[in-house]
């Protein structure tokens, strides 16, 4: 096969902001490499932004520049659409939009695929055109490709991944500096590391995005947004990142998957780690993915989880696949969601009360005898067995016959531990809201 | 798509030892998982081992067992041949002569590619088949899929890994319990870390072997083992690795591939890492591959290197790969060295001389003065510049006014380093043989 045997490759832009300048230029810079490569070219033809002054700005004379995505759409020259808006609304418009006219189309939005992925998935079945999105989770990290691909001898048990920078950044400056989550937000979106409205971030959001799409091709499920258990750090206090490093544990935000005999789970929130563990390890705005399957064991997959090029890297990859597979049968790709459309599973995600995990839990209680026995009587009634207690005279709270009860349970479901935690919070010697936080030792 | 719609792809098996026996077992136990992924079964039909009693004990009734392999490469029914056998001498007849009889290959033979890459890859090509070989670099790890797939876009800069896991172990135990090499490999051997004759693996050739594939993987050259530098552990002191450690470095063995201006630097040696670095932090026998390409930044991929299982993992993702691709244009596949055959680079593999590293230096010299003057006259005289100097009064030296003296340098060339180490060794205050290490710092 010659190198220019093979017509290139014409893409549409839908956005030239952060990632839609990081593929033109990477596209632009690393054209000769990505050819030797592919074995073809890859060529942005059109690009689409409201803001077509700066979108002539970042293209040049390189590529047509349009206001209306449609265009681009409409353009029979085009074969792939790249979606990088972002959202649910005009974005999932266009993306069926692009399928409608047998384009195919690579994007990085999360939160479109984990909500209506699985309308966006049978259409573009019906039409024959691939939808790849390697972009949407995780950044650079060809993660994607590892479940769907590199991984496809494995009955997979779980995946569990930090995988939103920002509240990992903000987890680290918490725990470096011992600061409180306010003051560490601003001082993210100071930097960058946060936006202006991080709500997506801090709530769990984007990162339950990522996992829903992570849990589908894990198990071969449908993603099922609508039922992942969604949690942030906003509640987070200095205190139990200070408390959990005591005991060996640094509390990372996890999206995690796990398999169980009757279901899935999929959930985001804090997490407790051993340290010793190499995820524990992630900080700043880095993203890394655990992925345990019944052949390979544990292996885990480390880098940029978002940023202009890195995130375009992802995307020039799927250009890149699509480029090989452009005049293959359909037989010849890889399913979307890793397993065949008329194969996927029937296994439920688990309500959150079904879900099963250690806890770590802190209490402040009243310093008198007898408080540890009635605390641990209740978690007993539950069934919930102890894995250690400790009892810490904090700072704030060394005055006045109080102190801090931290307890890490073995495993157990969080529907016994939310009743253990009612009747515990109902005696009068536990003087505040108790603290409840899921660990996982991820081993 | 219908899920049985496509002839299920009918596998030969040359050899079923340890990685034979766990691809025979992945492939049976996952069946479905696999079916429901590739959209068609992968049958492993023929099984050659010349223990044919054990390999009846594994396979039983589900495959035919004979003992010449050529049966299995002549059989019109095979699709794909793997060759589990290792090592350069009839492994090569047979993957030559399944790549003849127009079989696809999967092979776990790092050996044999690193050094007869070359010739089998064009044979292939010539036949229009396939030869993978993710289970050849780091086991389970789906490293090879995330060079040649999934970091498409980037100019690769570097790419470094622990890919040994039984001289990862040996460092990992020689740290931990501060005992020298020969100790530690008997206990390695005791625990079957090492094999009986462990040379290929304690001298570095092993990790040399897949360096080289991934040199050629990440760069586009050919696989030019001949021109790689191989050095092992067996001369490494429980007394650099303490010093290291002071210093905040771990040491490892490591294989590399760096592109310079000039050419590509291609050597497996041991290697001090800074503490901080998470693949300073992979211990036992665990692998890891740190990439760096300009668009994604540092990627790293982890997992267990070796093992029945970890390795089936690669072999059988291998095997779905094929079975996708079985029908379709060879223009639909990823080039065996990722690069299109008629696009590979010119770049030459750098000889040693030429390689730029820092360097760790232990030097016993006399407890005298003017000695750190003379020793730090002669590296200037080689334009090399200092990063520190310590010296250590170890145990077995605080006698009779000898010292230790340990200094880190900047980046130099080999070639400069050797000269500036004659000069050095050649002062009668230098009492013993300098030990060279060289540093990375791998950001």
């Amino acid at each position: 096969m010659s190198l220019n045997a093979l017509k290139p490759v014409k893409v549409g832009l839908l956005g030239i902001g952060t990632v839609g300048g990081g593929t033109f230029t990477v596209l632009q810079r690393n054209q000769e490499e990505i050819r030797r490569r592919a074995g073809r070219g890859i060529e942005i033809a059109m690009v689409a932004d409201l803001n077509t002054e700066r979108a002539k700005e970042v293209v040049g004379n390189a590529a047509q520049v349009v206001a209306d995505a449609r265009a681009v759409i409409a353009n029979p020259e085009i074969d792939v659409v790249v979606e990088l808006i972002g959202g649910y609304g005009i974005a999932k418009a266009l993306v069926l939009e692009a399928i409608a006219a047998g384009k195919h189309v690579v994007t990085a939005n999360k939160a479109l695929l984990a909500v209506h992925g699985t309308e966006i998935f049978a259409a573009a079945r019906e039409k024959g055109v691939i939808v790849a999105f390697e972009a949407a989770v995780a950044g650079g990290i060809p993660i994607i490709k590892a479940l769907r691909e590199g991984l496809t001898a494995n009955r997979v048990q779980w995946v569990a991944g930090i995988i939103n920078g920002t509240t990992n950044f903000i987890l680290s400056e918490m725990r470096d500096k011992g600061l409180d989550f306010d003051v560490v937000l601003k001082e993210a979106q100071r930097l960058g590391y946060a936006e202006a409205d991080p709500t997506f971030d801090i709530e769990g959001v984007d990162a339950a995005h990522k996992a829903t799409l992570l849990s589908a091709i894990a198990f071969g499920i449908p993603v099922q947004f609508d039922k992942a258990h969604v949690e942030g750090i906003t509640q987070l206090s200095a205190t139990d990142i200070k408390y959990a490093e005591q005991l060996g544990y640094r509390i990372k935000l996890l999206g995690i998957a796990r398999r169980r005999d009757n279901g899935i789970e999929l959930r985001t929130h804090p997490t407790l780690v051993p340290m010793s563990r190499l995820i524990a390890n992630v900080e700043g705005a880095m993203n890394a993915v655990l992925v345990q399957g019944d052949a390979v064991g544990t292996t885990l997959y480390y880098g940029k989880g978002a940023g202009s090029e890195p995130t375009a890297s992802a995307v020039v990859a799927d250009l890149v696949d699509i480029a090989r597979l452009i005049d293959a049968a359909p037989e010849a790709r890889v399913p979307y969601l890793a397993f065949q459309p008329d194969s996927m599973s029937a296994l439920p995600v688990l309500p959150l009360e079904q879900v099963q995990t250690s806890f770590y839990l802190r209490l402040r209680v009243a310093d008198k005898a007898g408080v540890l026995a009635n605390i641990t009587g209740l978690l007993a009634e539950q069934g919930i067995s102890i894995d250690a207690v400790i009892q810490r005279e904090a700072d704030q709270v060394s005055e006045g016959g109080q102190t801090d009860l931290i307890i890490l349970t073995h495993e157990t479901t969080e529907g016994g531990m939310n009743k253990a935690i009612a009747a515990m919070q109902a005696l009068p010697t536990v003087l505040a809201p108790i603290v409840k936080l899921r660990k996982e030792e991820l081993a």
